[in-house]
């Protein structure tokens, strides 16, 4: 079993977690978590060993009656792996007790590339992971553009790539976010990081990026245009697509319109969180014009790395290669067959609706 | 003068009237409403005459006090051009009703092409309309990528067009309107109505629209990208645009974030309702790579199409070219110099700031 610490928990980290606990080859060493909040409450409650990100935390977990398993030092020298799931530009800051430690660590999409030897993403750049000391899983947009691009590439080359991100603006708890009632270039200049990030894993490819901010926190909206190297037609790149398990090629009859209606069915599905973790693509925007491919697809900006950071955690640790890890990722969470694979039989499928704390400590 | 009936009083008639009532050479014969709602008291308190739409919703206006001048066929016999400003679908309903009144009229782009003779934008196809027994303006969206595809083509050439067009989802007073807190492909499939719809103006354009909808009720906002047939620099293209009349290239340091700071610089410049009649295209977005030009611009659906509707009573009433009618429109209403020329001298340049009533009724 690898023992894996999880560094923060919050948005990422505790989806994170779950996933971990879920798979057969790996167990959640702890949790570590700056405050009491309602996150820690639930990390106890789940039964993880939950660790203070410091020292001089410990007395507000102690008043507020929160047992602690001692501090993050603890947790990442008994851990194989680390997860690092704190706030954008922390985790460079925690990356010398990582080596302090010689523990290999995973980092989020947040941080500049330069924090680790590899910029993850499990379809685009499993192999060159494997083995590393340290890691960084794309951000959720370069997650969602990188399982896009990896096979349409691959299938019919990508001559030139350009792609509007219309961003929420903030997740649901993010109640200090905005915009209200407004649509923002965000930034103004162009490219966004986006298309200079996706090169971290796509060195050659040619790729502008426009993003947008809009009063909504359920997910990310891609308009995406892709001028092919080789001619196309649309039912074959739907087609293309459709094969791949991260890919969620929405059929018209399902009726679902916008990310309201996409989480609603995760939710009934019994997914927890009521997490997306595949790129919703509508099918019926999937369009091809000459050489030009067009499509819509949706990001589920809490949920779409959370696969990803488990397969990650295998790469690092060098047990699995690409397929035999992304396999086991997804059969231990339930994301086999997209999202309405899991509605066919929820409970059985869905990690979040067992009760926890058993294979981990 | 140019005697001008305005059908229908909504957000769109109620606008282009004051702006005929402010050229020297139009008058308003008066403008006809459905209901005696808030518009309508507006619209008597600003001395136009009013018609009811038909003979059946006198009663309507009568039990609120409202006193008509009779209803539309009336008004239409009495106008010399009449700017059909009712809802989409509506208008191809009265243009059997101007044909046999044989008075010219300008539809709006709710309705299909085949509603009139010519598809209208002053910049593109003023002259094609000139003598016209109908032209339809075109929608706000296709108004902003007229005006900005017209130079650009003229200067560099347009190999391709592809826009994504992120949509406010209804106006401020349309509280039917949604989405709340969602980002919708709208419509799913590519391309949406608009690329066909630029191409009634220009017909032989290669462009490819993708559209959204998202919760926000004050300017749609446009990601644009156009693959140039020559080679381009972003200042020679800035110097272009800024050089148009109805593009207002923002300057940075006016820190104009979306289209709610926009709205506030026109109210505060003394613009009528805060109107921007100008594309708002931002600065700093205008990039090239390549061939490829991109740009962030956001369109006022309330106001863009206003000047246009002027222009198009000039160009079928066949009294002036394209040059002298744009600066005859453009003086009139005070859109010299873009927002910021307004911003100068509001009360001398804004005509809804004056005492309406005078040189029409």
């Amino acid at each position: 079993m690898i023992q894996v610490g999880v560094n923060g928990y919050g948005t990422i980290g505790k989806r994170v977690a779950d996933a971990i606990r879920a798979q057969p080859d790996m167990a959640v060493a702890g949790v570590a978590k700056t405050s009491p909040n309602f996150e820690a409450k639930v990390a106890l409650e789940r039964g993880y060993p939950l660790y203070a990100v410091d020292a001089e935390r410990t007395a507000a977990f102690d008043d507020a009656g929160f047992d602690l398993a001692g501090t993050v030092d603890e947790l990442v020298a008994d851990s194989d792996v680390v997860v690092d799931a704190t706030p954008a530009g922390v985790g460079a800051e925690n990356a010398e007790l990582y080596r302090e430690h010689d523990t290999p660590a995973i980092f989020q999409g947040g941080e500049d590339p330069d924090v680790a030897e590899v910029s993850f993403n499990a379809r685009a750049s499993y192999e060159a992971a494997r083995g590393a000391d340290s890691v960084r899983v794309v951000s959720c947009n370069t997650t969602g553009l990188s399982r896009l691009f990896a096979p349409i590439a691959e299938a019919y080359g990508i001559e030139k790539a350009r792609v509007t991100l219309v961003r929420r603006g903030g997740d649901p708890g993010q109640t200090d976010r905005g915009p209200i009632n407004d649509t923002l270039p965000d930034p103004v200049e162009i490219p966004s990081h986006h298309g200079p990030d996706l090169n971290t894993v796509f060195p050659d490819l040619d790729v502008d990026t426009m993003g947008m901010k809009v009063p909504a926190t359920l997910m990310h909206t891609h308009s995406v245009n892709v001028t092919l190297e080789r001619e196309a037609d649309a039912e074959s790149v739907r087609e293309l697509l459709d094969a791949e398990s991260r890919l969620f090629v929405l059929p018209p009859e399902l009726d679902i319109d916008g990310a309201g209606k996409l989480k609603e069915f995760a939710q009934d599905a019994g997914r927890p969180r009521g997490d997306c973790w595949e790129n919703c693509i509508w099918g019926d925007s999937i369009t091809v014009e000459g050489r030009d491919l067009y499509l819509f697809q949706a990001i589920h900006q809490e949920a779409d790395v959370v696969p990803e950071n488990v397969d990650a955690v295998r790469a690092v640790a060098d047990t699995a290669d690409r397929e035999e890890s992304t396999t086991l990722t997804e059969d231990a969470i339930g994301l086999d067959g997209r999202i309405g694979g899991t509605l066919r039989d929820p409970v059985a499928r869905s990690p979040a609706v067992a009760d926890g704390g058993r294979d981990d400590d």
